[in-house]
């Protein structure tokens, strides 16, 4: 009995997070409404908060996948890219930039959601953000071998947020700082500069 | 008689700019109603779109303002640099972060505010940016005299979005990209790398 009682959690919570993603996915963060879920998921809405914690718990859980794609996203592009180390990493801008453009609603939940700032973020955001800067110092650490470590991660951390600045100002239709068909030719001009050994 | 109804438009619209003003910089963006900012001006709701098209011409008129400001205070930080192009770029950078920083809420509403896409950005919101990528420029343009002036027109806004996205993440307490206490060495470290000719 208890074992279909979890059988049946399980599946609500699975159902609530596909239902949550596609929401968030076709119409963006803000459309999305615990009433409207219980009714697509045929539950009552208080049923919601037996398998997650609040609609931010939720919605956390469907930013964990999106951020997993992007990170699967940029290592394919390291690894189609050619052997060298400042093309790997213009790759890896671009395939961000790629995947903000195509997955644009669920890439902006990931910034967009508005969680309490007193307590520190999961760790499974913690984690994959560390995952993709990893990603980043592969390719970083080989451009500049000299470089203090701990510079370098700092400066992994600046270059991603740099390219995250560009891609967000232009895909932002109000903002006219940065035109879209600009973003790409930004990134490497970017990336072209940033990325030399001091002299 | 008509110059008395100008008048008192013109004293409504003034008092409504500083009521709105207020309740974004005290508040933020997001508590913003027409039927309290029209009961604190003393008039009817209705009458706040005698004198603006709609909420939105409001608060683009507010961040018309702030942009103003800010302008003033990277201007007042440049002026006060060393006569050096890195240290006047890095100046203003520090200046940009200070003022998004101390001024935050308002600095939001200039990225917050909903504005339908699909109509080019209001003038004085171009001719702002404009002026904002000009002053920006001066320093650059001594700094890498042989970019060609419209790549680095390009490289001013690339420039302006990188250190944009370092103080957007920095002061986001829910991102977690970037410490806020390294929001100032990342500037100074994207402006070291980026600013220097390609050899």
């Amino acid at each position: 009995m208890a074992g279909k009682v979890a059988e049946k959690r399980k599946a609500l919570r699975e159902n609530l997070i596909v239902l949550a993603e596609r929401q968030i996915t076709q119409n963006g963060l803000s459309s999305l409404r615990a009433r409207d879920l219980a009714k697509e998921a045929g539950c009552a809405t208080g049923a919601i908060y037996n398998v997650f914690d609040d609609l931010t718990d939720l919605i956390l859980t469907v930013n964990a996948r999106t951020f997993h794609r992007l990170a699967a996203d940029v290592t394919a592009a390291l690894d189609k890219a050619p052997d060298v180390a400042l093309d790997q990493l213009v790759a890896m801008g671009l395939s961000y930039h790629q995947f903000a453009k195509s997955d644009y609603n669920a890439w902006r939940a990931i910034f967009d959601v508005e969680r309490d700032p007193s307590t520190p973020p999961p760790d499974w955001y913690l984690q994959e953000l560390a995952h993709l800067f990893g990603i980043i110092d592969g390719p970083l650490s080989i451009a500049l071998p000299d470089m203090d470590p701990m510079e370098r991660q700092l400066f992994t951390r600046t270059l991603f947020t740099s390219v995250h600045g560009i891609v967000m100002l232009g895909l932002d239709d109000t903002s006219a700082a940065v035109q879209s068909d600009a973003i790409e030719t930004m990134i490497k001009l970017l990336l072209t500069h940033a990325v030399r050994p001091l002299s």
